[in-house]
């Protein structure tokens, strides 16, 4: 490795969250200049919330920044705690700065219909053929591999791991931060500043002061509430679902050979479950918006249809689902279908434990590293056993299932059609 | 008129700015849920200037509920003070709340080059044929046109007019606290809830309470302040440079036949200069971004080059220029076509008295309605009269000149080539 | 009751909380000018907690106002919902103004010492000869008594009291804002907009919308946090104590007839447990602080050092203590006594239950008004039942024990001694 | 010099204003323990402004902290552009805690009153037999005269003295921005990141990188905005002039050799003018409002009126006065007297130019540090020859002149007699 090199004189960005991101290194300088990163300007941080929470229009260029600065300030405590070599910090901040690199547009219901997974594309943005790559070798050549196993957790150093992957990383305590900040909800507020101050490298990963608990204990309540009071938020859900089904409805009438009005040319890769890194880079939200136009105005009604419904924010309609009533489910979509409403486009069922909820808890399916407390004696506790209130939260699993239905649509139907799904779906009609 | 229905209950929106945004009008709900006022949401409040502050990626959609909202709180504190009849009341609201509602994707540029105003779609818009002209008829069949013409400033109620456009009026005490806000510069703070506890309703159109003079002139500087550090921002005009030269080059390129790859149907009537009202609307920042794409992968080098730039956020360097130094001009074009590159498109001045800078000035072009200040003699007093700072840069017309161009273009030159030009241009290469 | 009068024009305090405080009432403004009143600004909200969070300076009066507008805000959401008398609503306001009129100087360890209750003191000023009781018989001669009842939780309408007193009222949501932003530790603060429009009228006392419960839980735990964070604070307490010792070895010198360099006549009322309400008004910290510059430098030289220490802010150390275990007290006891010290003034053991934690439980020794929620089907449901994390808090009251002592003191003795001493605290001494 | 001791471990302070006040230096630690730097908590920042704004209420103690914090800061970010050794980092840091060390309560008025300059005390206690000096005496000898010196400023470093003494130095800085937040008045917040980011060291001082010019206006303007808005309002002008009359008034009876009631004691070596540095040190607020509480139950009527005015905030009403209008005071002044009214304790001229407006003006009276501007040449450019609206209020002296008097005096009086005094003071009585 040779020295990488300075900045003249260090850099800011105005952030809103953070008040200025430092740069003084020239790679994060060029990373951050790269078009592989500036291509994250052109996607949404938190794909359709925008559409619950007007201000959450901020995109995963401004996030990454964030989770940068985060890194660069915890490595800044670690000075004289800790001896990370030079390029250890470094593959610190790159990991921070690029782990959202591979995301496309409105992942979420994208990934879904066109099977992948952006984790996979974050792997190939740094280690394939892309500026950024060129500019991580710098380096060293086996550089851009270390950054994409610190970001898969496959790394062979577990304290830099739990910095940006672990239940309070740099990532997790920027989304909130920012994610707040931006809707106007603040909920999600807690004191970044406390827990960077307690926070101490430890041989597994990264542990908290115990005398700074209480501040863990606020994070983690922020997280609760931003998850259920914003990422869960019912009507992005139902925003998710039209998405969802557009994507569906275009790839099945790509299948059945329909006859577009504009070939959608970019996604025909996705269409076709083959899409090249190249193909994957030229996506962003702004081809996925210019083609829901075009098929708005498109001869199949029910593309068009959810078209429109996304770009007037004319979304679908909700009510409490019993997951186990599967008979209530299956008269309604027969009602759906009699009436000529197709329930595989205008019926679902969106349970927010796709949305993974994901507090602690040991031994279960997917493994979390817990949060460790540096306790006085210099013994190691895992929080939810210091913390009554993390106790009472941990490892519960919360579920909240919808089903989800144009209620406008039902208007159109006869009289004693729309009541009889009305009533299935337990919904009254305004008198 | 028949009566305006109420909403069962008042509705809110979580606003970061206002904290809240209060919608008790039935009116003002459907106006809000119309498509062409949902478009707003696909169309940045700011523009280019998310490529100097990432943050301010906030929409015209955004910053319109929160005009609404302030209009909304000044009537609030009119009450018991001046009688606005319910349809009165109503215009005021519409007319903040759809005051940009003809806006397009990044205006500026794409108005110079295509040779229109939005303030005339705007006006399309609410008489026009659209669901916002249906929704504002159940006022009366002549509401629409009366929005129309408080937004022209051609209706007959001064008072009404200048809450909506005046030095300090709704729309701009809005977008300076939120241009602020998103863009994390503090700048644009001032006291809200004092300017509106003062403000009263006046024969000519509002007043100050002398009282909260000094809470008018924080306000005065913060416009001030945010001119000149945000919307002015040299970054931020390189950003639209390049835009304004990609647009040129397309219709260029159009009107000589060029073949493009993909034709930008979406595009052509105003490269014909003849859009309708449904050309227009079909219209946001996601079709731009299409066509940028396009473009950038397209055969003609120019117009590549510069999508290129635009995209990856690769601008344009510049460097202070003196207006009357034509000569340095006019050596700088011929050095630069003699080494094959277009100053038509790689070499601009640009001024940000384009931008007006609009502190008042009595009796100068534009007319501008001054800030009035009540005494507490019931007398009334323009506001520089009384105050030395605001007098110290009232009517003061500032410019500031720059001369644009793409430096990493000349790197490609021959060396004495390249120097001669950077000696005009007065940049010295890196040692 | 004849119609209370109108100010010319709403006052505004300014507020570093709410922004504004406004006043309409003259009967509120004069009260707010009052002697009685006035004497709340030379009395700390927060006691002792200023020697630990150097923000925590602001008054009673400062607080008293917050709560008064909490009140206001309350009586506007409530408008058109309820109808409360002219009356009514006056003494809502009354009763959140004046409600801490009746505290003094330190009021936690003053009142423990010399055996009173500010609350009686609270109810002598409304009903008693002041200019309190003179302003608000102008509404009506039983206003006064009304305002205190309301007050005492035993007024015969439960919504009123509610709004005073209740596990979330005006008082509680001032204070825990307040004390908040002044000491600088976020956790206090939660979304007090979303709580009042959330808040209904109902006929047993307040209720919150089932849509708004996350807010209340944020503010639940928000109290939890200041409880622990700030409330509790061991170096408060640590403050708390050295001033119950010097409270009590003053009284105690008083009482054997100590002759004090300069007699301590305002506060001789108190040692002698027979204060009038003139006697009591006349008190504030600065009376306090003053004596205790007498003391400091009296003949007692264990007044002489207690007030020092609470002076220049040399208080007691702590360690954790096990109220079970009285044997280690009683050797501490004798130890320190056999070496010359005190143990009635030198060691300490206090417990945080002394301070309420009042999280409800239905049925327990103190009675207290539960939060309810009012559900979409128009049912009233309690709190816990419906929220996971407020349940897995409520009812469940947490101890904590610590033995005070003054650390330093031990160093003047011998070795051996001190070392026995230090053994049976399990403290070292630092290397 | 031996090399002082860092502490085992960053101790901090919570702060609302700059979060936290980071100690590593166990010297500084020492110092805010020390007695006399505690007594600054019995002290006021702002003197009588927490009757104009109640959330004013914060100590000389908390300013001090917050001084100290900003020069960490302004260290911090010379690190690597200039060298300073440890020494003489120590010195920055002592002189911004200490600065304010020898304020005593109210210091406005006690000063004029008892004639000494609080500056003279502040070196007293750095120099003389005191803890604070026996602490820096571990640095050196020499050490407390330097801190002296810099902060008289006649130390032989003029970048130093730049620190703690210009216009915008960490002192003026802290009280901006901590008297806007405890206030609640917005108008004292500035972007002090940006400004210590763009701070450099040089050889005549600090200078400010010209990029953030922006920044160092908006100071400016705040500091302006400050000024007239919260120093020189007239309501806590009106405080400041009846404390003074309480002092004029409590020194001449003494003088004159009236009989006390209680005989006060801690004041008489100021009622002699010959204070020593203990009397002094056992001064603070607490004294001043004891001995305002006896008086004001005293036997001269003027004494106990005045006093009773101030713990009541019972202030002086305030009338627009013209300095020249000789004529219309000594009229007022005979109509008082005539009346029965001391003019001498009762009406007053108080001019805000007392307090000083210090915009920089090169070669006036009282010599200031101008801020310089470290342009993109190298070269060092005075602001306001760059900045027009600094510029517009530089040197230029604003005076504001009032006349106060107690209003309410006036209705005891004769009817006739009352409205001739009314007719001069201008003032109408109340309908």
């Amino acid at each position: 490795m040779q020295e990488p090199e300075l900045l003249h004189e260090e850099k800011v960005f105005k952030d809103p969250v953070h008040r200025y991101v430092h740069v003084r290194e020239k790679l994060i300088w060029d990373l951050i200049d790269s078009p592989e990163f500036q291509r994250l300007r052109r996607i949404r941080q938190l794909g359709t919330s925008y559409l619950t929470f007007h201000g959450g229009e901020h995109s995963r260029f401004n996030h990454s920044l964030g989770v940068y600065e985060i890194m660069r300030r915890i490595l800044e405590t670690f000075e004289g705690r800790i001896t990370l070599t030079r390029e250890e910090k470094l593959l610190c901040l790159c990991a921070a700065l690029l782990h959202d690199v591979g995301h496309g547009p409105f992942s979420h219901s994208f990934e879904k219909v066109f099977r992948f997974h952006h984790e996979e594309w974050t792997k190939e943005v740094i280690t394939g053929d892309t500026h950024i790559n060129q500019i991580l070798r710098r380096v060293s050549p086996q550089f851009p591999q270390k950054v994409a196993e610190v970001i898969a957790k496959t790394y062979n150093n577990k304290l830099i791991i739990s910095l940006v992957s672990s239940q309070i990383d740099a990532d997790r305590m920027d989304y909130l931060l920012r994610d707040a900040y931006f809707t106007g909800v603040n909920y999600g507020n807690f004191d970044i500043e406390r827990i960077l101050r307690v926070m101490r490298p430890h041989d597994e990963g990264i542990v908290f002061k115990f005398s700074g608990m209480h501040a863990v204990e606020d994070y983690i309540m922020s997280r609760y509430q931003m998850y259920w009071q914003v990422y869960f938020h019912p009507v992005t859900r139902s925003a998710e679902v039209v998405l969802n089904k557009i994507f569906q409805r275009a790839k099945h009438l790509y299948q059945q050979g329909f006859a577009f009005q504009r070939e959608p040319v970019d996604l025909l890769p996705f269409f076709q479950e083959k899409p090249t890194l190249a193909d994957y880079l030229a996506l962003d939200e702004s081809v996925v918006f210019y083609f829901m136009h075009q098929w708005s105005r498109d001869a199949d009604p029910i593309l068009s249809d959810l078209c429109n419904r996304f770009l007037d924010r004319n979304l679908f309609q909700y009510v409490e689902y019993n997951p186990r009533d599967f008979r209530r489910l299956s008269e309604l979509k027969q009602l759906l279908t009699d009436a000529g409403i197709d329930p595989a486009y205008y019926l679902e069922v969106d349970s927010s434990s796709d949305l993974p909820y994901d507090f602690y808890r040991r031994g279960k399916e997917e493994e979390r590293i817990p949060i460790m407390l540096l306790m006085p004696n210099g013994e190691v506790a895992e929080l939810s056993t210091k913390s009554e209130i993390v106790e009472s939260i941990s490892g519960k699993r919360r579920f909240d299932y919808k089903l989800f239905f144009p209620a406008d649509k039902l208007d159109a139907l006869p009289r004693e059609v729309a009541d009889e799904i009305r009533k299935r779906l337990g919904v009254m009609e305004d008198a």
